[in-house]
């Protein structure tokens, strides 16, 4: 049976997130958390793993870039990779899924054309989407990204390790947004001050990044986060789990992702890794020691 | 035994503490529990009550300006004003202590002159103090602060009630202005922008307050708390405190004063007072109901 395995990583977002979508840059760097797809031709389409209207998108916007539109395909899908907590799972699929079926058809598409097709498929999930999580799902490694300017790779300096915090406390991205949606039309002064604030800290993190200046980007994630709770998407639960890393002797730490709940990321220097690990997990929190991939979407049956 | 007896009100700040210090504008309220300083003839200096430098230097400037440098005079202090949590006990402390002593003489300052001479005083306990502490303690009811500009009295509007949360946590403000002081020398501009929309923030609530628009002051309330926390004056202590007052249906809440511990203020409209009350006590706090002083110094044998 002829077949064709692509996978593509999740992500974390290290600074940058709501403001992203008002056009600010943000900062993200790949996980190696990786969905696969395994395409493969059959009589009647089916998904294994999880079907969504994610996936059957994907497939169709595939199908369509290969000039098979309406022809069947079957995927086979497998994830280290934890769904709805802001680690990119939904890009990460709509990515794998696109290479796996233009793989099995023997084409590639460009970087960027991939990053297009996987930015339509979001669409099904989040009504505007900002385009960070396909563009770092791609791309792997680190990224500045910014709105309609696409995406510059960012080299890694510095020796630190990244401690995620799962709250465990479901969240919903599109509320999030939505509620800072609002923020912005109720507070558009106080809204544009905190954009430019979150501006210059993006671009301070990302001398920071080069420079390997870990303590610097450790203070810059916690004023990061203060921005966040400023535009109101924190939490209690969160709140714990950053203190608690903080606490610990993490660099800095922040809510990453929509906030609300899902997800926390520490910045901790080797020595502290266990602390802070143990600390979010006595907070009530789910720890997970968070690889980095320099590797973006992987081709071919690996 | 000739004798005269002076009260000044504690304070809480709604908006704008620490960025207060770099010329932006902040807005407090006095609170009805004062400091009562007696003063009194005698032979031998006497401090009945707590005997700080601060009450040395406030006895002293006092004298100064009754042009009685170096006599004898002693002063009773009575206070149900909480200390060092951030409720402007030292400036109503300066400002009873002045008025008492200058009131035995005879004299009355300008409130003007008053403020300045509280000003110095409490020069004694914080190295560089903004001046709102002694403004609002002179004035009384509410008023929006600038440095260097003084003060605008300010009509409060809408129904709510304040309700006070104490973490227990000792705090220094000479700390807390160092840690801001710090940050603001090692991100300029991010501090520059945190700056500027602290300053919308505090014109946005003066509106709100004149109009008595209690939801989107408490709003704005949260919103303030975020920039706190971005300049790493906040703590877990505090933050559940916030979010214990904002769960059980407060408009908004934040930290007051210099934070890293200290009070914590949350605006309740009237039929939530006692469930605002209540979270903070389970999250470990103690709550304060917090009435507000339309008065500020008051002199004389009351």
């Amino acid at each position: 049976m002829e077949n064709f395995t692509a996978s593509a990583p999740g992500k974390v977002i290290l600074f940058g997130e709501h403001f992203v979508v008002y056009g600010e840059p943000a900062i993200a760097v790949a996980l190696d958390l990786r969905v696969e797809a395994t395409a493969y031709r059959c009589e009647k389409s089916i998904v294994e793993g999880l079907r969504t209207p994610l996936v059957e998108r994907a497939i169709e916007e595939a199908l369509r870039f290969v000039n098979r539109s309406g022809e069947a395909v079957c995927v086979r899908l497998r994830s280290n990779l934890p769904i709805s907590v802001g680690l990119g799972s939904s890009a990460a699929t709509a990515v794998a899924v696109i290479a796996s079926i233009t793989g099995l058809f023997g084409v590639k598409p460009s970087r960027d054309r991939l990053f297009r097709m996987a930015l339509e498929v979001e669409k099904t999930v989040h009504v505007n989407p900002s385009g960070i999580d396909p563009a770092i799902s791609v791309n792997g490694g680190a990224i500045l990204y910014r709105r309609g300017r696409g995406i510059e790779p960012i080299k890694l300096g510095g020796d630190f390790t990244l401690v995620i915090g799962n709250t465990g406390v479901p969240r919903s991205t599109g509320a999030m947004v939505e509620k800072v949606r609002l923020f912005a039309e109720n507070h558009p002064r106080v809204m544009d001050r905190l954009r430019a604030a979150a501006s210059s800290i993006a671009s301070e993190a990302l001398e920071a990044l080069e420079k390997g200046d870990v303590e610097k980007l450790g203070r810059l994630m916690d004023v990061n986060h203060g921005l966040l709770e400023a535009i109101g998407v924190s939490s209690l639960e969160l709140e714990r789990l950053v203190y608690a890393a903080r606490r610990a002797g993490a660099l800095g730490a922040k809510l990453t992702g929509a906030g609300g709940g899902g997800c926390m990321v520490a910045l901790v220097a080797g020595k502290r890794v266990e602390a802070v690990v143990e600390a979010i997990r006595k907070a009530g929190g789910e720890p997970m020691v968070a690889p980095i991939s320099r590797v973006g979407v992987l081709y071919g049956n690996g």
